[in-house]
């Protein structure tokens, strides 16, 4: 195959996830496409930082409207704000906008994706592709292939999410938290559990049940998100669905406790074997070998892993699953690469 | 009133439940009796060490048949297999057992209580009284009052564990590993996810979707105790119920995701007055002041606290709970002297 070669720009290139959408690129060689050009583009105050790409220096702009000019593909991840602020710029620059926010995703003209799900959508994209939001979608990456197989009607879901979901100031304070409490020192909160919210509760040795802000119902927006956007990409208005968010000490990877109700009657054997075969699943299942998905064991990694599957002890047709992945990767850099990958594939870029 | 006085017994005096045994009942004050006496008990390898109660050294000694002499209530805490070989003894000596280990906890003649939901089964003691599994004991405290008034048909709780549950060794593993992480060295784990398993995996900056050992049927030995102790302690045999046990970098204080299912149409509102109103319960739940208990916020606290309660998305009579709690104190030791005081209180001791 003769790959194509692409001008790139990542919007946020400092954050989290733009540095490992910039670690992906740089091994292109690994892609479905070559990057002919980077351009790095994130807010004022990190503008003018040197990055290497490839062993070459890259100075970081900031952006603006005009940041766009002959960019083919744009990664956007430095917040709904920015995306709100830039993101139409760049589709009338000609770019294509692939948005790690919020910001876009429950519009009706823009597609929600998990290539593995649903890259169909991106056919009828207006220049903007919404990249779920990571808890959402590492899950349905795993329940699709169950949903196809034996229907879905129910999922109640209990998050065990990292830190790295709130960007590298949370996982610095998570580290400086934990230095702190094992030298039995003082310690300061000042971004989890939502940086943008009143108060500030350490996470080191600790758990919080809020992730992002609180919502009129009572549920967080996180929570909110999940469920919302799982029925989006899913296509099932429908489903029956609520969801916890719990913020744990960990650095890289959402866990989920995961219950889902089918439509048939099947065995765990039977939904193994889905998962088996399932496009970017790989299943860890094995209790007589202590075998099951961890943060620290996915994390780095581009799959979702899932274990702890078993039969609920009372409805015949409930089951309950552990999923875990990488929430920078899959849950946010992978699935924006993959996405461009199969816009690429779809002869739509 | 009168306050009676006892002599009483710690097996397992070194371990982080007999620990804090000794620090309740050294605060008698504060109890419905009097210390007369009491009797520090341990394996071979810990007799000798010297501990001080109220001031005085107390040497610990060695367990044996000879042990109970004269003792009126004897606190076992030092592992199912000491429970097996001794507890006998100690009721044939004329002590009341309270014993922390599962060994007793399902046998029919045993009372397995949380004196909140079930102190009149103490009447049918023959001896020995067991304390309830950590995981169970916290979350019946706070739904058997949601049962009493509502009906319950229902649970799914997905648990966030702190390691102490597995002992002093677990909470030095949890300590030695995250600072050697921080520092970028090597880690090595040989007690969690569960010390007489064949792996041993690292549980800084990690979740582990293991606690106790896996049964047949792929459920955990926690997770069955936890499903088997709820049916008896609330005395609902065919209550439906399933759980996920997860083990979390935190020091004390369990942390539980629950869904439940009740009889009849109520609101997020009387819930939270039933709950008001329940002896040993604490409401912490207030969204718009970020208020929800934590495990940082319960450590060291007798109470069981509850927030985040809310109306499940789609059925009419499903709810969400968080239900945090000291694992050593409620889920532990203050359950067991809770138990001496409500045998006293009840002319039963």
């Amino acid at each position: 195959m003769n790959k194509k070669e692409y001008h790139v720009a990542i919007v946020g290139a400092t954050g989290a996830v733009g540095q490992k959408i910039i670690h992906l690129l740089e091994q292109d060689q690994e892609l479905q496409f070559y990057i002919k050009k980077i351009t790095l583009l994130s807010s004022k105050r990190s503008a003018g930082k040197v990055i290497k790409f490839k062993g070459k220096e890259v100075t970081i702009q900031e952006t603006t409207e005009l940041s766009f000019e002959g960019v083919d593909i744009a990664f956007f991840s430095a917040g709904g704000e920015v995306s709100k602020r830039f993101a139409k710029s760049a589709v009338d620059g000609g770019s294509v906008v692939i948005d790690n926010t919020s910001h876009f995703r429950m519009s009706k003209d823009v597609p929600l994706v998990v290539p593995e799900v649903n890259a169909h959508k991106l056919r009828e994209h207006s220049g903007i592709i919404s990249v779920p939001n990571c808890s959402a979608l590492q899950m349905v990456t795993a329940l699709n292939p169950i949903k196809k197989a034996f229907g879905l009607e129910r999922i109640i879901v209990s998050t065990y999410q990292a830190v790295s979901g709130s960007g590298m100031n949370a996982i610095n304070e998570l580290m400086n938290q934990s230095e702190a409490m094992l030298k039995g020192e003082d310690i300061t909160a000042e971004i989890l559990p939502a940086k943008n919210d009143k108060k500030h509760f350490p996470i080191a040795f600790n758990v919080l049940p809020q992730v992002d802000v609180f919502t009129e119902n009572d549920y967080t927006f996180e929570e909110q998100k999940m469920i919302n956007e799982t029925k989006k990409i899913m296509g099932m208005p429908d489903l029956k669905m609520s969801a916890t968010c719990v913020r744990v000490p960990v650095v890289s990877s959402h866990s989920e406790s995961v219950y889902i109700e089918v439509e048939q009657d099947v065995t765990v054997g039977e939904i193994k074997k889905v998962l088996e075969a399932a496009p970017g699943v790989v299943l860890q299942d094995n209790p007589t070998q202590q075998m099951y998905p961890t943060p620290l064991t996915s994390a780095g990694k581009k799959e979702t892993f899932v274990g702890r599957i078993r039969k609920d002890l009372d409805l015949p047709r409930g089951f309950h699953l552990w999923i875990v992945s990488d929430n920078l990767l899959k849950g946010a850099a992978w699935n924006s690469v993959q996405i461009a990958e199969t816009m690429i594939k779809l002869d739509l870029l």
